[in-house]
């Protein structure tokens, strides 16, 4: 795999069956999150960051069309021949759009055009692998590499439909619930892990995936770092702790603040994470399962990368960098990881048990997003891939700020410790946290 | 009727299974025009112009709950809390309320719960014209003409119901139908009634509406007026016309435009009326039947008050005022008016016949809606009435043009000479069309 | 002279020598007023409605070059070639121009510079004068006419200056006086004529300008207009009135306001007038002389079209239309105007002496400028001119209001009881008052 | 001197003569700047990051007034009330202060009032050492600390001013020069020094500044940081090399570009760096001595972080992060540095000798602001300093990028090679320049 692809080889190819079978069990994940939906929550489009799950459906379904079987599939028909245009993203190579803050205008194609746009798709995918690489046949690595790109990307969507789907459905003074609560009264967690400080000794340390398996090209090309002595704390900041910034009037004091971050806060009245609502007997909270009074012991969430950083100053600590990050969850990181995921359809990070070992570092990946104070640039050495998948990663290098550890949003098969992800500092629909460094 | 009052006497009260048969006709013509729509067609708002199908059969509920249910059904309960801050419209008397532009980003409630709040609101309202006014009794009139309120809102909402579809059907690249095509090669017109002019002698009229059915407050205080001799067109301007037009650079030359509509203009890149699109045989229109080959000898619409003046400079006319238009329209009526209407469903003004008698003024009513160079201002004596129904039209009067004689989508029971329809001079998803004065 | 064309016949020709002395006066009152200014008062525009003064000692200037110079002075040599792009107003038909919101960031061309432009065209037109026209021989009278309109435009801008710099200076925190004030304690008037209603007789009256000397070609073409009974008041709303409606709470109960009125008040945080500061002492107001406190007798100023009609609506009456105010202005006006005008370098509006006959319409011209209900169409009959000056007033008839009457900063020479001046209804840097009809 | 404090220890207490005799230099420099400009050019503010030169000139008055006299002449009367509103520039922790898009709406204080300011704090400031710290004492470390950020801080401005000034003048299409060229026709310079790449070993280095004399914050705590191997390009890239850029398409091919930044050469029309100007006889740039050809060895200037990179990318490399940009720099830097400066009034970065030596790194200090792909983000260690200066440089550290380097408007005693500026990475009116890396 040359150093510019956009993403790590597969160690061995895998049987057509076991591609087929992976295929089908991502696609139908898609299909099951968007099963509790009304057609007219497919929709709408509340915010630009915030696309109608209708779009997500067909756009994850266009990526297979276009870089796999227009490619790949000798005279293969595309469904419908506007798809392209109502359908892509951003991938200018592929030319002009819908541009992004319209999505939500558009009512047609219907939900069930866009159903039978899956399955067409998901019919031709399947015909491809068997014809072309049948049972005895070992697809190129080229090949299951598009494929295993296209899966992953479908994850990407979901957790992406699973945030959305929560904005979407808090617009409404209605308050509707996505799932029903797995219970009416849940146990509120009365002790809690008290936070440690985890020591990392300085030096140099190597990063990025080194693996086998897939990643992609933003954390490929494994390099050595040097980091100063540095502690990282064993757990999530927790609501509760979130709180108490709040009633010290962290909100109201600009010296917390980076100077474009207390310009937002006072543009847009922020005064409590996204999705908190005060009232009488308490706070809060917007979740896929309708209004629910707020966890204490539970990682706060929500929160933007300003935020973060205000709660940070006010504790007397730090955001770490992603080096940090990746060096001490290596060290500290528990045998048994314990995050919620979107596979556990709970969209709400759990709070830690009190009984967990204080010395481990807990909440690493699937309880929420953790800010760094690192920017979203390239790691060295590395080179766009030719061609409209140049534009998967590579050109939202700037700006941007990359986030750790993956939330109760992502999906378990698709999260690791080298994963990059990033969102402008300002963003907060995604499950996003802080874990504090020093 | 106190000169205050938003609307005018009905001469005998009528009877409670009248009025009951026409609660009834009203609002089944409303859902009879959404039942061709998706569940996704009516949520969303492509401009802010448009509101979501869902909301206007929301609203117009939530008109009948408020102002006749709430007033004087006992104990009445409204069906749920939450939907006056999200169906009022713009009653600052009634609360605060949904942001216009946010219509389009709520998905609930869904398409389902608002037509199981018209049928209870419906069944509140049989309910109370049964029991309160039963058959041997007649409603006061203060509540008659409430009701019949109701109605013409509703009935006004349902132009604006097949407007904003039609808009909103028309942002998809797919051009979906609303309805199907009657015929699917409709026989154009090749002969076309000369447009000719009807001469109205100078001296004092009398307008505004002088009968004694519904009328709206605006066109209230019949009052003398002086005009000096001018002549009004027989017939609308066709699309043929404003081609010819378009085609004389009519939409590259400042000087047939005011300064204001020049700006414009050249800001939103116009070159021709909305819906209509250039292809390589021809100029077609996006209707409510798909994307249509341009008729010619049918009336242009879609044209802004902007056009129409820049038109009618070209064609070294002008556009008449409010109340030269209801002089002639009186004094040249045919006797028989053939609009099409909304009821008829074809939603597109058609060509006049070529026989019809020259000088007689045709198209007046059921066409297309007339741009006036009048400002909606209030006539002479006007008063708004008190309470929320005050805010119905009074506070409208500034910044609007007159527009008369209702289109192709206005309801034909709805509709009078004297009617004072009014938008803003950039306004172009209505049917607007122009006819020349001099 | 054509119906069509910009101004009105004026009578017989002027001699040269007459032309040449009131070109010259004219001149001299412009650079008069710009003579307490200090060079950086010339360059800023603190809103987009506000030119530099720097821009209208320029620009007026560009408009005796464009259109008399560059047309009858034989080989005319502009004075510099990308003037023409700097200091061109509005008129498409001479080509592109600086945008209007960026006037303000021109530091260059210097006020010296300006001067200097001043001077040169000053000599020019006195040479043409001479040459062409020399004492024995009168100008035709379309060059007259030319020269009047280049008089009556600069005379325009000398009110636009006056506004402007009240403005420009208002911005500063520091307040500082234009010109120092005549007296450092005014006598505050204790006694006010009472304010009666002077009745009109509905009938069909004749408006529009009838004379034989200069008038603006949107006053041409007299006509005949109906109005019904009415009454207008004798004197204009003052400040003590306008206090009553603003501690009655006018500014927010919506219940007054029209509705984009309403919107603008709440958008804009009004609470008072323009240039209104509450001081622990009580109201002042910002003025050409620094901030001085409020004269409670004098006409109220600064207010929108929103604020008068408000306004009136509490004060349970309403503003006049245009044609009202000229019938009953010529009805009811006194032998002796008593406006103070530009020349008296007052700038405030003074209030009437309380032994004003009662029964005459006071306060006319040379006051405040008159918002009235009338939306600024054209005449019936008007025709734009043709070439570049039938932009000079056709193309502005949408979207404003007329007013009538003139202020304390409009030259005496230039206003009329037939002149009709315009602004959008949320405008209120111009000393504009109320006087109510009812 | 504490971590957390904004600025590292001087070494030696220089003496009170030694102190005053800076403090008029500097503040004298920043005086000779803008002899040249006329009244009229100090006041206009043509887009949000250019200030007035008026507002210049007193905020730095005001930074000596507020942070040394304020704290330490006893009694001191500020010179105006109102100043401190006027020309606090971003201090929350001092109160409220004039929108900074507003500062060229102001017209006073007048130029000559701020002179006046400039006078009296001199005099004051003179006073104090004089008087608190004579010519036998010393003044306490923190109070020569506090004097010398005024300095280093009024350098800056002098810097901004001279960017400011260029922009300003360019706004009028009569591109006046601000100083006369040095002479008319420069000898366009037919060699060039090759471009050659300068190897850096990979491994632990120290960076940050180590010195013993001023510091800004932002470069304190010197640490060690990793790098691999990469190679530096020995000079600036040229204007004749930035050419063959635009002419082989840079400007319409998008695979070179950042998201954010192809989006803004479509919105902006980019299709040059700023200042450039195409004619019939090439290519101009604007500079402070008017429009001049462009020479095509001199480093390209004005350019955006955006451009920077797509040319980099276009040329197959890559720009260098802060860290690299030091190393090597230390390494390679010349015995004898040759950058123009701010003192030489030249204002224009030349070309580089065609015989310098071309194993050592050109142009490093002096010629243009070189962008680095390292985010501004705060150094291990970095604390904000307590009160108001706390502001000066921590709350920036977000969405920036660090440059290199300083200009030809730097001033030579404020640059080294441990200095971090910032910008955003749309920027375009300093100098900034282009270094390549690999």
């Amino acid at each position: 795999m040359a150093p510019s692809s956009l993403l790590a080889p597969a160690v061995a190819a895998p049987l057509t069956t076991t591609l087929l079978a992976r295929y089908r069990a991502v696609r139908q994940q898609t299909e099951a999150l968007c099963r509790p939906l009304l057609p007219e929550d497919t929709v709408v489009q509340p915010m630009i960051d915030v696309s109608p799950p209708k779009w997500h459906l067909a756009h994850t379904t266009w990526f297979f069309e276009t870089f796999l079987l227009a490619a790949h599939q000798p005279n293969y028909q595309v469904f419908h021949p506007d798809y392209a245009f109502l359908f892509n993203s951003y991938y200018n190579s592929l030319g002009s759009r819908v541009n992004r803050a319209d999505r939500g205008t558009l009512s047609r194609p219907a939900l069930d055009e866009v159903y039978a746009y899956r399955a067409y798709v998901d019919a031709q995918m399947e015909e491809l692998l068997r014809t072309q690489f049948g049972a005895e046949q070992t697809p190129p690595e080229s090949f299951a590499m598009l494929l295993e790109l296209g899966l992953q990307h479908e994850q990407q969507h979901q957790e992406l439909l699973a945030t959305d789907i929560k904005y979407i459905l808090s617009t409404s003074p209605l308050a509707p619930a996505y799932l029903p609560a797995s219970s009416d009264a849940p146990a509120t967690t009365t002790s809690l892990l008290p936070a440690t400080w985890l020591p990392v000794q300085g030096g140099v340390y190597r990063i990025g995936y080194e693996g086998s398996d897939f990643c992609f090209d933003n954390e490929q090309n494994p390099h050595d770092v040097y980091v100063a002595d540095f502690a990282l704390q064993n757990r999530l900041v927790t609501n509760a702790e979130y709180l108490e910034f709040m009633e010290a009037g962290g909100y109201r004091d600009f010296r917390y603040w980076l100077g474009e971050g207390w310009e937002l806060v006072q543009e847009q009245h922020w005064q409590a994470p996204l999705y908190w609502v005060r009232q009488d007997t308490g706070w809060f909270r917007f979740t896929h399962h309708g209004l629910r009074p707020l966890e204490p012991a539970a990682p706060v969430t929500h929160v933007s990368f300003y935020e973060a950083d205000a709660y940070a100053h006010w504790a007397g600590a730090r955001l770490p960098t992603e080096q940090e990050w990746e060096i001490a969850a290596r060290q500290f990181q528990p045998e048994a990881a314990a995050g919620t995921f979107l596979e556990s359809r709970s969209f709400d990070p759990q709070p830690l048990p009190a009984d967990a070992a204080p010395d481990q570092c807990h909440q690493l990946l699937g309880d929420a997003w953790e800010w760094t104070y690192s920017a979203y640039h390239p790691y060295p050495g590395y080179a766009r891939a030719a061609g409209a998948l140049g534009e998967y990663n590579g050109k939202f290098m700037l700006n941007q700020l990359v986030l750790r550890g993956g939330s109760c949003a992502t999906p378990e098969s698709h999260i690791r410790l080298t994963y990059r992800n990033f969102f402008h500092p300002d963003k907060r629909w995604q499950f996003t946290g802080i874990r504090l460094a020093r």
